[in-house]
C-alpha cells in the first residue's frame, strides 16, 4: 500500500480524495499496488465526511511521515503552498499541483529543489484543468522545436465572449450570469483582466522555451473593453473574438508573449472553442499545429489530472521526469509592441486601408503598434488578428 | 553517444532520419546525450544521400550490435516488420513504430515480449500521426475510467467528405483529387472502406479497455455509399457526415466498436475537423470529454512521434512503460446491432417518425438495428447519429 497526502480540502482537494476513492481499483492496477490517502491537511474540520479521521491541521505530521511518497498541493496561492511545497520536496516527497500561480512564480526553484532531492514536481493540472497538455507537449512533441503556443486558457472569459457572440448578451450581463452559474468568482478580476490566462501561458512558455517568462513582464489585456459592436463587426468579417494567451518564438530564439483579445478566423479550430471550454494550439517545426481541447476547469476534471501526476510520480520513484527551466537570465522576452500583426480597429480609420470607417474593420497589412498608431492615429478598440 | 537504428527508408523512415538530424541538439539536451542513427535498413541503396554509408541490407547486423538500444520499425505490414520487431525486442532493444497494422494484429504479443525483456514497445505514431494521443490517454487520463473513444482517424476519407460537404464535389471526383494530391493511395481501399480507421480504433480500444479488440471482428463500413444528397440533407438538419471510429464501454464492462459514417451535430467539435485533419474525442468518467486534433499523417509529423517515442525509450531504459493488454480472452465485443442510436435514413419513411419522406431525415428515437428495420422497413442509406 502506497501512501499519499492531500494539502487543502477545497474544491480540487476534495475532488482528489474522491478520485482516489472512486477509481481505486484502476489506480492500483496501473501503479502496481493500492494507493491510500493517509492525510488531508486543512485547518477546517469536516466531521460529516466518512474520511474525517484523515484530517490533520499540523503540516509537520505529513512532512515527517516517511511513508508519504507524494503530496497533492491543492491549496492555491503563493504563501503556505510555497513553503509546504519546498518542505515536502526537501523531505523527499514528490509534489503534484494545480496551483498555476505558484508554478508561474516559483516553478524553476521548485523544479530545482525536486531535482536535487530526486523527486518530481508535476503540474499538469495547472493549465487546462484535466486536459492533457503539459505532458504531451514535453514528451510527445519532444522531437520538435516548439514555435508557438496559442490558447484559450480561461473558461470564464470564454463563456462571457461566447454569450456575447452567440446571444448578443452584454459583457455585464454575461459576467453576472457566469457568476450565477459559478463559472466566475465574486471578484472576477483575475479572470476578466487576463491574469489567470497570463500565468498559464507563462508556464507553457517556460516549458516550451526553457527559460522563465515572468508573468509580471508579460503584456496582459482583458476583455472588459470589448463591445457588442466589436463582436458583431468581427463576426460579419468571419472572425470570432477570443481571449488568447500567446507565446511565439522568433527565428533568433527570442519570445513574444501576451494575453489579449484576438480576432480568430472562423476556419481556425480555436474559433470553435465555445463556452467554458479551453483549446490550446501548439505548433512544432515537425508536427505542425496540434490542438488540445476540453473543459479547462471543474472539480473532478482538475483533480483527475493531479491524481494522474501522483500516479506517475509513484511509478517513477527511481527515475524522476527531467523537467526544468532557467531562472529568466536569458531574458527571452521581446517588447510586444514590435510584434507585427494584422489589426482590427474601429472609429476613424483611413478609407484607403480599411473596409469601413466606423463600425470595425480588419486591416490585413502587418504592422507594429507604432506603425498602427502612425497610420491610424484616431482608431479605437484595436485588437490583433490571429 | 546513444545509438539507434531505423528499419525501412520509405516516407516515414527517411523522415525519422531527418528529424534526428535536424533537431539533434534539442534531442541530445532532452535525452541527456547525443543520439546517432547508426544504421538504416533497406533493401534499396540510396547512393545520393549524405548518409548513404549508414545503409545495411542485413537485419542481423542491427540485431547483433549491442550498441543499438532502440529501433524505429517504419517498414509497415505484418511480415518482415513482425519478425524483426520480435527479434529486436528479444535482443533487448526497444522498438518504436508507426505500424498500425502490426500493432492492431499482434500488439499484445509484442508488448508481452517487451515486458519479458524489460524494454519498450511504443507506438504513438500508429494512431493520429504526430498528434499526441496514446501517451496522454494512458498517462494523463490514468485516473479516469475511459468510457468512450470517438475519432476521425483517417485523413483521406475526411478530405473526401469535406470536399463533398463544402464544395459539393462528388465522391468519385473528390477521391480522384485526393489521389492527385497524394492524400490517397492508387488503391484507396484501405482508406475508403474504413480498414485503416478500424485498425486505429482497435489500438485505442485495446489500450482503453485492457483487452484485445480484433479488427477482423469489428463492424467496418466505409464512405462509398454516401451521396451528395445525404451530405446536403445532413447539413440542412445541422449535422456533418464524418467517418468515425467508435469504441464505447457499457456499464457492464463490455464494448461496442465500429467504423461507420455518422451524422455529427455541428455543435460537436468533431464536426469542425476538416480536410486531412484528424480529431479524436476521449471521454473519461472524471475529466469528461477531451479532444486531440492535428494532422493525422505526413512524413515529418509521423516521424516526430516515432522519434519522441525513441527518446522516451532511451530515457527510461531502466524502467519500462507499463503498457499491456490481454489476448482477447475477455471477449469484450458486443454485437453492434444492439447499440441503440438515433438514425439518419432516406427513402420511404413513416411520416409519424420523420420530418420528411424522401430526402433524408434524422430520427431521434434511439433504436437498435432490428428495431429500425421493423419500424422503417423501406428506408435506405441508414447512418447512425452521434
Amino acid at each position: 500500500m502506497l501512501k499519499v497526502a492531500v494539502l487543502g480540502h477545497g474544491t480540487v482537494g476534495s475532488g482528489v480524495y474522491e478520485v482516489f476513492e472512486k477509481n481505486a481499483a484502476q489506480i492500483a492496477h496501473t501503479v502496481g499496488e493500492p494507493v491510500e490517502v493517509k492525510y488531508v491537511l486543512d485547518l477546517r474540520a469536516f466531521p460529516e465526511l466518512h474520511y474525517a479521521d484523515k484530517f490533520v491541521t499540523d503540516f509537520e505530521i505529513i512532512e515527517k511521515d516517511p511513508e508519504i511518497l507524494a503530496v497533492a498541493e491543492v491549496m492555491g496561492g503563493v504563501g503556505a503552498a510555497y513553503a509546504f511545497s519546498k518542505r515536502c520536496l526537501r523531505a523527499g516527497k514528490s509534489v503534484c499541483t494545480s496551483n498555476k500561480e505558484l508554478v508561474a512564480a516559483h516553478g524553476e526553484e521548485l523544479l530545482a529543489i525536486a531535482k536535487e532531492h530526486n523527486v518530481n514536481y508535476l503540474f499538469e493540472a495547472s493549465v487546462g484543468g484535466g486536459i492533457p497538455l503539459i505532458r504531451p507537449m514535453i514528451q510527445c512533441l519532444a522531437a520538435n522545436q516548439l514555435q508557438e503556443i496559442c490558447g484559450i486558457l480561461n473558461g470564464t472569459t470564454n463563456y462571457i465572449l461566447t454569450e456575447m457572440i452567440r446571444n448578443g448578451v452584454s459583457f455585464d450581463d454575461a459576467l453576472a450570469e457566469a457568476q450565477r452559474r459559478g463559472y466566475a468568482e465574486k471578484d472576477p478580476t483575475a479572470d476578466i483582466e487576463g491574469h489567470d490566462a497570463c500565468r498559464k501561458i507563462c508556464i507553457l512558455a517556460d516549458l516550451a522555451f526553457g527559460d522563465k517568462i515572468d508573468p509580471e513582464q508579460v503584456s496582459c489585456e482583458g476583455i472588459t473593453q470589448i463591445t457588442l459592436e466589436d463582436v458583431a463587426a468581427a463576426r460579419r468579417m468571419g472572425y470570432a473574438i477570443k481571449l488568447v494567451g500567446r507565446a511565439k518564438r522568433t527565428e533568433a530564439g527570442k519570445v513574444y508573449a501576451c494575453v489579449a483579445p484576438h480576432l480568430i478566423p472562423e476556419t481556425n479550430p480555436l474559433a470553435s472553442v465555445e463556452g467554458v471550454f479551453n483549446g490550446i494550439q501548439v505548433t512544432g517545426d515537425m508536427v505542425g499545429e496540434v490542438m488540445f481541447y476540453g473543459r479547462g476547469a471543474g472539480k473532478h476534471a482538475t483533480a483527475s489530472a493531479v491524481v494522474a501526476d501522483m500516479m506517475d510520480a509513484l511509478l517513477h520513484r527511481e527515475k524522476r521526469r527531467p523537467i526544468e527551466w532557467g531562472n529568466g537570465a536569458q531574458e527571452l522576452l521581446l517588447p510586444l509592441d514590435d510584434l507585427v500583426s494584422a489589426w482590427y480597429v474601429r472609429g476613424e480609420v483611413d478609407d484607403a486601408l480599411a473596409r469601413c470607417k466606423t463600425e470595425g474593420a480588419a486591416i490585413t497589412i502587418p504592422m507594429t503598434v507604432a506603425e498602427r498608431n502612425a497610420k491610424l492615429p484616431h482608431a479605437e478598440g484595436a485588437m490583433r488578428v490571429l
